[in-house]
């Protein structure tokens, strides 16, 4: 999916919700329990209710490998599944991959041919090689983690150069180099609100994909009021908050009506653009 | 494993290699792609040619990932195998992880409980809370990548905060506070060989996981030179040079030769200090 399909489909829509499938085979209903794939039963279940009011999914890898070969299967369903039934989202592999030259192309190679996902998250420690293989994928795209959500985004990410530049700034000023708007987005965790501004500075253009809205404690008006650009520029995330809205019978159901109240919420945002 | 099964198996078998299992169906013998499971009936191969020879295998999850499910079958298999046929083998999973708190979580389940594996390499730039769930397992390992072999270490690793400490030491310095040398190993790549000595006044008794040797072109002598502990402190890996030795029908007699010029030199290099 290019850049501008991407901002139709959040105007038409009226969303850029990216609903999380961090699917955890022990929080879901116990009633799923006893289907043949219940990863997947569940994730279809909350694709169907939600698909109309979200422009992204998001499966988490870990969440699929650690089920060994059954959850890749899982996985492999569900990003089969929306794509034949819901060819307007955008997929996104949240996978945080990042090797030598060589091994990043076997993940390029995995995610954008073998499942023609739409992007997939990287890791910037390992320098733009380790980078580039993913994007001679035209319309498929890097996600590159700049200024994460969680506490330990602390350790490294906001060292300061000699020249008092921030590690994600430097991550998000050198990668421009290697990719424009039209094939990288950033990783920015809503938890750091007002670090929004800073970054605009840098990436005024750039889509971010903003975990951490919700379960995280991020506020969405705050991202919208220093992240958003006039193309909306952002993917807010929401995970937890919506696919465990309920533990029971009627968890898609639940599930729907948090994704409404986040839609709900973006369309108020979005009058502020459109 | 702990540290010192590591070493006592080093001093035994007189090598300190780690032979990677970066198995690109594309690239193995042709006869084998008849077999049911051509890349684990490749490894199997392997591993029979090598393990003699060496301490530690490291598959690399991205040779593995990118067939998908059959990928992940021949993964498992394969991790299988060397626990019942040589269980005094450290294996790495060499998967550069690294992710909010509840999903590394996920990971450390996945490889160290499902799958018993000794080890996993883990990316710093999202901080110790990304990293910590890995290590509430006693006798397995994170490996944290701290200096690596590819052109693109230069990016950011080597950038200079405000007092001259270099990324890739301040990561060695902190991460200390997370883990001892009995859980912790750091990826040092080959290519950065003067470097080493720099790496030893921050972390002078942990192991360093080394790629890079061979077919990236770093120097084994130089390695030691600088690098090497009065325990060791080295697994060096190589993977090219030693699985695709040859082409042909002899490819496993070709990797044990390969592996066994490597074992001798380093055999003359312990001699230095066992």
């Amino acid at each position: 999916m290019n850049k501008q399909q991407l901002i139709d489909n959040i105007r038409r829509k009226q969303s850029f919700l990216c609903v999380g499938l961090d699917t955890d085979i022990k929080k879901i209903p116990e009633h799923l329990l006893t289907e043949d794939d219940p990863v997947f039963a569940f994730n279809r279940a909350i694709i169907d209710a939600t698909a109309d009011l979200c422009v992204a999914y998001k499966p988490n890898l870990a969440f699929y490998e650690c089920l060994g070969v059954k959850g890749w299967v899982a996985f492999e369903k569900t990003v089969k599944y929306i794509k034949e039934q819901y060819p307007d989202q955008f997929i996104i592999a949240d996978a945080k991959r990042g090797d030598i030259g060589n091994t990043s192309q076997m993940y390029a190679r995995s995610f954008f041919e073998e499942l023609d996902i739409d992007a997939v998250t990287v890791a910037p420690y390992m320098g733009e090689d380790s980078v580039t293989p993913f994007l001679s994928y035209p319309d498929h795209w890097v996600i590159l983690l700049a200024l994460t959500s969680n506490k330990g985004s602390h350790d490294f990410q906001l060292t300061e150069d000699k020249d008092g530049e921030r590690l994600f700034e430097k991550v998000l000023r050198r990668s421009q180099q290697w990719a424009g708007d039209g094939q990288m987005m950033y990783v920015v965790g809503a938890t750091q609100g007002r670090m929004f501004e800073d970054i605009r500075k840098v990436v005024p253009n750039h889509f971010l994909l903003v975990p951490g809205v919700g379960a995280q404690g991020g506020s969405l008006e705050e991202v919208c009021k220093y992240g958003m650009t006039d193309e909306c520029g952002l993917l807010v995330n929401s995970s937890r908050a919506i696919i465990y809205a309920s533990k029971g019978t009627d968890f898609a159901e639940a599930a729907r009506l948090s994704a409404k109240d986040v839609q709900s919420q973006m369309a108020a945002q979005l009058n502020n653009v459109f």
